[in-house]
């Protein structure tokens, strides 16, 4: 089958992979759409060691699956840890956080970026016929925008700052626009400033920074530098919260004192709930299509991946079938 | 009266100061006794910019009091902010926040290492009979160890490690223990883990860490080092909390990507509320007086801060009349 291959750091096509088998409780599920992702490019950057079919976004539709065969013709979206259910942390109820875990075209387990991929059937979500597949393929990013909302109580009278208004950052302001709260973002780039005016979010300017320091209940970091962390720093009112949403290679200096003296709380946001990103999605609560940029053929995938990596850049699709 | 004074780094002793007038709602304490504390020493190092009295924790009597002459002749200790009443942050709940607060001994108002002091009298809290003025003097220390338990909800069934016994640790440690919960400590000196073994407290050693790695639901980060901050985040488990309950100067390189990988709360901690430290000081369910290691005279207070800036030094007290 046709793939997008990452090995030490570099991109291929490769034409002679086999469609995968599945082991029990695993579906075998055929491509249809994918999209990309920062975690993507910072993996092609090396964040994080991997060797093997890149990509874990995706709608796709089950053609085989051992033992759930009322699953087979089913569209579907899929949850990108595959967890052993066992340990600890499985046991814990955080399955995203199994200890053994394989993660969809990040940890030894082949992605999305071809035409066939596996999971565990556990994993998987039928997509309402309400829900098109452009629409279904922002499932994995919305959940992680979703899992804020989990994680951290924002109360509709709280003021809300996002930093960052890439792929991500713009799916989180339309999730937490929806709670009511005071919302505002900081953008940078003017296609991002248009899409948020479209949604009636208002976006931050320099100068209304500048009187906003130690103002904000919770700072959500979604620009994935150092720079970013240290503004939200500046930003969280005593007592705030800063939510942490992006990866990125290597250690940021960080004023430890500063956290202490304001009392601020730090969260780590991660993967999230699917049920709930697709419930927003069927109700057409959020709209993450008007996030696409553009869409290239599986053919064209290295070429849409240096397309995604420019700034200011939203989501790349990559049409499979 | 006889004060120890902090200027640009440096200690004296100066006996030409008044004895300090209060303004309205201000009560004139005479100190009875005073505790140094971590943060004492750090000041003289340099972490905050201070010109005045040094010191914070306290026992004294009441000699004076604008507007509530009941306090008049009662033994009190006192909160250590002194808030406005009518910024943001105290309009929000958060008096030791204030926006424009001086705090003793440490911003804007002398502290305690004196004679006489003086805090608005709403900072003020009686002290019952029952409680003697070793004791007392541990309010404001197990009040920032109970701040702790308003922050963050400790289950009796989790797994929680303090990082570091000295002063504030050992007191954290007790206070923790009263929840139940699977407590351990990482201790350095003999002194300290003698004292752990009374409190029938378990220490960790080196060769249980190793096995540890990921396996704490709740650290309590009281080392006060970039070092202790990073094994923190080597032992909480996945969804697990830091407390950070130390200040000190200058910046800690932090891997921001774990935090998020493993959806980890870091919870900044300071001070913390006196009633309820009172009343474990009153049912003797926390014993801080094991904690004492010396007691100088306030004429001897250089000497004090000296020995207490030493390492695996206790609580060191200054008797003031």
């Amino acid at each position: 089958m046709y793939a997008i291959w990452l090995e030490e750091n570099k991109l291929q096509i490769r034409t002679d992979l086999s469609v995968p088998q599945i082991n029990d409780g695993e579906a075998l599920i055929r491509v249809r759409l994918a999209g990309i992702c920062a975690t993507d490019l910072e993996m092609i950057k090396g964040y994080y060691p991997f060797c093997g079919v890149l990509g874990h976004e995706f709608v796709g539709e089950v053609v085989e699956a051992k033992n759930a065969t009322e699953l087979i013709g089913k569209r579907v979206v899929g949850e990108i840890n595959a967890a052993c259910g066992h340990c600890r942390n499985c046991l814990s109820g955080f399955p995203t956080h199994c200890e053994n875990r394989t993660v969809l075209g990040i940890n030894n387990r082949n992605g999305v970026f071809a035409e066939y991929c596996t999971l565990p059937t556990e994993n998987l979500h039928e997509v309402s016929d309400e829900v098109a597949d452009e629409y279904a393929v922002f499932t994995e990013p919305l959940a992680a925008a979703v899992e804020i909302l989990e994680q951290v109580h924002i109360c509709p009278t709280q003021r809300v700052l996002i930093i960052g208004a890439g792929r991500l950052g713009l799916l989180i302001a339309q999730t937490l626009a929806l709670s009511g709260c005071d919302l505002s973002v900081i953008a940078r780039h003017q296609k991002q400033i248009d899409i948020l005016n479209s949604f009636r979010i208002p976006v931050t300017s320099q100068e209304e920074l500048d009187v906003l320091h130690h103002k904000i209940d919770v700072v959500i970091e979604a620009s994935g530098t150092s720079e970013g962390f240290q503004l939200a720093s500046n930003l969280v009112c005593p007592r705030g919260t800063i939510v942490i949403k992006s990866t990125f290679k290597g250690d940021t200096k960080i004023n430890v004192s500063q956290l202490v003296v304001n009392e601020i709380t730090m969260v780590g946001s991660r993967c999230g709930p699917f049920e709930p990103a697709l419930r927003l999605l069927t109700k057409h609560q959020v709209d993450p299509v008007r996030l696409i940029d553009r869409r290239y053929p599986l053919t064209d995938g290295i070429a849409a991946l240096e397309y995604a990596s420019q700034p200011g850049i939203l989501k790349v699709l990559l049409d499979i079938q």
